[in-house]
């Protein structure tokens, strides 16, 4: 072969665009059962091979802005357990522009989707790691030996191909957002992005930042804090909140002392659904109490015995309607889901995953200091009423991190009503959700909605005066 | 004169008998404007006299159990301020039978009324001091000198007249009961009137015990656990906390750099409602802001320049129907209030009495003490959703009384849904109301009737084992 001519290159790159367009297209999805009359959008699903002999392959869901998609950022979402599906969470009941009836068979839309209306984005969903939802693989030991660093990679490897199944995303502000677990998820993979990014001019993932919520940050920190949270609320005894603070955080949450101390609070909490403390379960209060999982895995092991409820986030009901759905043979087929017929049915959580996860880092926080110093965007937000991973656990783990503060913390407004409060550190935006539980996007549609557009505008959030006849009459 | 005969002595009390029942016959009240049809209960109001060379007279207004009175206690219901009317909060919007409509004009049935269904009580609410609502001085000076103890003299007084007005209720079983700054008065006239049963076989006041709500305890423990919960509730930043915490605690909230942070923290803060944090304001949230008032008032002066709404309970919207209502010159006819025409307006707050509030005890904890030794039945509790006396600040109070628990920290239910938390301990019952604001029966009708039965009845509030199919799918 003699040298590549210009001729020779265009044809290449022609044909490799065509390949990505065929590829692409065979993703789209024409029509989903039960979709209501209105969809202006354009969305994709299907599964991207991250490992080709383990056989290993990640599903996602990718659906574009209405309008002008091509002018839009690119936002991956993802959701934590560790073992829970960004489709059953992030798509179907919080940001995502479908959301299932509770017949578990229709659709109606979110008014405030994440991709839709002004200055919004094309929203990516990730089912990750293998294990999770529709996401699979035909080495089975996979399930089992999942942790943070191979999710890390994975879904590093996922975005490459990704990118090249949709070249018209390359090179497209890119951001990561998540939630929970995904607080570690989210700046580990932004991490290795920022890294693999570093001395390339022109990168094909132009990663600007990303934004956490409700994040599970710092083991320390945030058990100090969630303790606190449930002294304050009044959840627990004072005596059980010493047990708790002489137990736990500085040992292993495992240890003997920390576990029984755990069981106490546990008993004193009673059935409240600690992700939103002040609203009440679904009827079927059942639901709260399966499919357990844990939040901190550090040491690689699990909270779960003793404290089956220090779990993922969910609504009870929205979960079950979404349960049904996601299992219906029709659905699956206009996703292009489950082609493989994966041995067990779609679920929201993989207790398989969460239960043998290998590798959980106790602190997220060098992370941050590594990507601020990086000059990218950070934001971490919090729904106050969440008793899981709490605004207070938050608070801590930020203030190690020792930020000057740029804006002081002042409440941010919508429609003249205090949406939460905010505090702009050099490097990181700090935002709370007032009255929200730990899915924001659920509990606080349009509030979630409000943070979305000033996340990715970079603007803090709204500040407001308070209007004249409340100065007048004070 | 000789000797007095049975006679002579029968025919005397049968006297004092019929003019007592005369009196307290003159004070029924036959119709109220804009009454509702079902109305099967008596109620009494009008004024006691409690230093006729003063001419210093305190309003009541007295509502019987429509089933057996006779058989049912007697409770006293304060409201706090200082300078609060209890017929503003505690009848109007809170305990008592009829609520006021939006028009002012007229009235429905509280469903959850305390003086109602089964086993509760005949209510008595007091508008105290003088200066407050209806009740009234003829010596102007009195309304610039009132304060804690003044206020428990005349309140004791005024119980003495009332019970000769009322004779039935003499040697009933007697409770005092009330909120927010009341967690002065209710401690204080009780301990008042249980010194001077000492030695007395048969009180004529049988004072059982009492119960306080989100009540002012102790100046030093209150501010710390106000402190806390404003952090952990995401209201103030770190900074301000700690400027809080080092400057106001062990001084007085007086000092400058005290106030300064309390300026601080009251501008992140913002507008809320702060006695009730995840609710929105009424609609003219002016009304907030408005006839500021202190609960803090040790030292002899008011923390309402440096913080104004640090304040006084209220419902924004119910406390205009009231200001409305109670100022209707038929409604006052028909009350026997107001005879003497008061210069000024019927008002839920006077501004007048608060400001120059001469004495405020720092701490009610000596008092507890006293009366726990004494083995009257004391039951605290807590919404814990208001910021003004918070849940924690409370708990910090009651901590330091080291009350050993009797009975651990436990949910209790209603209707298999969490209703709050509560710990019995040695001579103390504390219980908290989830979700509830400041005014503790205006947020959660229910619970706080479910809460004033289980004291009425001394009995620990109910506790559920989680239902079967809870206990099977966990």
């Amino acid at each position: 072969m003699g040298k590549p001519t210009m001729i020779n290159i265009l044809g290449s790159l022609l044909l490799f665009c065509s390949v990505s367009l065929a590829n692409q297209e065979i993703d789209r999805v024409i029509y989903l059962p039960g979709q209501p009359e209105n969809v202006n959008f354009a969305h994709y699903s299907g599964y991207v091979t991250v490992n080709k002999s383990a056989g290993r392959a990640l599903f996602y869901w990718f659906i574009e802005s209405p309008s002008n998609p091509e002018s839009k950022p690119l936002v991956l979402w993802l959701n934590g357990g560790p073992g829970c599906s960004s489709i059953a969470y992030g798509a179907a009941e919080e940001i995502g522009p479908f959301r299932i009836n509770p017949n578990g068979k229709t659709l109606y839309m979110n008014p405030y989707a994440w991709n839709k209306r002004t200055a919004v984005a094309n929203l990516l969903f990730l089912e990750s790691p293998a294990g999770v939802g529709f996401s699979y693989s035909n080495t089975s030991s996979d399930l089992y030996t999942a942790g943070d660093s191979k999710t890390a990679e994975d879904s590093y490897r996922f975005l490459q191909r990704w990118f090249n199944r949709f070249p018209q995303y390359k090179y497209r502000d890119f951001y990561i957002a998540g939630e929970s677990y995904a607080g570690h998820y989210v700046p580990q993979l932004s991490q290795l992005i920022h890294r693999r990014n570093e001395g390339i001019a022109n990168p094909v993932m132009k990663f600007k930042g990303f934004m956490v919520g409700n994040g599970v940050t710092d083991v320390y920190y945030d058990l100090i804090g969630t303790f606190e949270y449930w002294w304050t609320r009044g959840l627990i005894s004072d005596s059980t909140y010493k047990r708790l603070n002489d137990s736990c955080p500085e040992s292993s949450i495992r240890a003997s002392a920390c576990k029984k101390a755990l069981d106490v609070a546990k008993s004193e909490i009673g059935n409240i659904d600690p992700y939103s403390i002040y609203t009440h379960p679904c009827n079927t209060t059942g639901e709260i109490w399966r499919n357990v999982r844990a939040h901190y895995v550090s040491d690689q092991m699990f909270l779960s015995e003793a404290l089956p409820w220090l779990k993922r986030a969910y609504d009870p009901c929205t979960q079950r309607y979404s349960r049904e759905y996601f299992n219906l043979p029709e659905v699956q087929k206009a996703l292009h889901a489950n082609k493989t017929n994966i041995p067990y049915p779609w679920d929201i959580c993989s207790d398989i995953v969460e239960y043998n996860w290998v590798d959980s880092q106790r602190s997220m926080l060098p992370i941050y200091q590594e990507l601020i110093e990086a000059g990218l965007r950070i934001w971490v937000y919090s729904g106050d009423t969440d008793a899981v991973v709490p605004v207070t656990a938050t608070r801590y783990s930020l203030g190690a991190l020792k930020l000057p503060a740029v804006t002081k913390w002042y409440p941010w407004y919508d429609k003249e009503k205090v949406g939460g409060w905010s505090e702009v550190y050099k490097g990181l935006t700090f935002v709370t959700i007032r009255g929200s539980g730990h899915e924001v996007p659920l509990h606080r549609l349009r509030q979630a909605f409000i943070l979305f557009n000033h996340f990715l505008n970079n603007k803090p959030m709204p500040r407001k005066t308070l209007n004249v006849q409340m100065v007048q009459s004070s």
